[in-house]
């Protein structure tokens, strides 16, 4: 049987059509597993309301430790290496679930858990997950705000940001195909002072600027090594 | 008839499955199309060496304007938004050609070229396309080098680079879905300077770290407007 709990009646609703929901965690007592979902500064409060039980209770975050779960006992780690969002529909199967637990009896029942999202897992110690988390989030956040200049660079001239798709789909590609250092190309990696000139001028907000500027130093003090 | 031309004979034999190959520009005086696929600044002595034709000539350059082919009449540009390597397969009908002609009525060659690669085409004027290069070189290029400090921070903490991609395809899907400025998360975007310090503490070389500070800086600043 699956619980949901929480602490807005409102946002149970959407959960309402495949579990049953209660805003009590005393109602989560008879559960398997009991997973808390919520922002990385209260996972501890939470645990810590949750009634005795028998469960595994995990948590599902990337940068916190296995420890904040104790002293309990039963206690594990359930972190997907993936961005969610709030009405975006995710392949589950691509996700890779980063698990940890403190009885090593526990390891099945989160590989049970995965299996049936049909999704892969890997055993790591919440130092190797807090790796993982801080690599992501290197590269999620940053690669966003890149586009989201580009996007701003793209009104600016009047064309469409749509039509860039296709491109960042195969520089991903390709980045995990050949390695992201053998891709490199473009005029900072060349150092082609021309170009870099030419576009720092078309550029048009201090923003971009800045960012053409770090990051096109950055690539040339990489690779004049 | 397919004509492949090219100064170096080595470089040649990788055409000569599927098309005729030469190192002498006067055998391509019967072509159709002359596609000129050369370096930015070699496009102008390439065009000057073909001698007198009948044939559309185009070069394949986003930066590039068309009046480099002048004084010729039938001129024209065929620019692949996207990124090419050696030994990497693309999916040409995902690529979307940026397209321009002198005369109109060449429209229609390099319309039914792009259509018989099952590609979209997409027609405008010099400086548009410049525009669209801007944008491409601005996206692939940063978001690699992204990459490769992301690659390094996963060897430095042993974990694998690859358990990335889901999460980095999923970014790029998200971005062109809900836009980039809609999808941005993480603590520099809501301004969590405990995780931003122990996050920066965490990252090994000065790269990575300045690479952090500025985008964080970054996005802190767009954010705060």
């Amino acid at each position: 049987m699956q619980f949901v709990a929480g602490r807005s009646r409102e946002k149970l609703v959407a959960f309402q059509s495949f579990a049953n929901t209660t805003m009590q965690l005393s109602a989560l007592g008879q559960s398997d597993i009991i997973l808390i979902a919520v922002s990385d500064d209260s996972i501890a409060q939470v645990a810590a309301e949750i009634p005795e039980t028998n469960a595994l209770i995990v948590h599902t975050s990337g940068s916190t430790s296995l420890e904040v779960l104790e002293p309990r006992e039963r206690i594990g780690v359930f972190y997907p290496l993936q961005t969610f969002s709030k009405n975006k529909e995710l392949n589950y199967k691509k996700i890779p679930f980063l698990i940890e637990v403190k009885i090593e009896e526990d390891l099945q029942l989160l590989s049970k858990l995965t299996h049936a999202l049909q999704a892969e897992h890997f055993r790591m110690n919440s130092k190797e997950r807090a790796a993982y988390h801080l690599a992501a989030v290197f590269s999620n956040n940053f690669t966003n705000h890149i586009l989201t200049e580009s996007e701003t660079l793209c009104e600016q001239h009047r064309i469409s940001f749509q039509l860039l798709k296709p491109l960042l789909e195969e520089t991903i590609e390709k980045a995990f195909e050949k390695g992201p250092e053998n891709s490199q190309t473009g005029p900072a990696k060349r150092n082609d002072s021309k170009t870099i000139e030419k576009q720092l001028a078309a550029l048009q907000t201090t923003e971009q600027k800045d960012l053409y500027t770090t990051l096109t130093k950055a690539i040339q003090k990489h690779y004049e090594r």
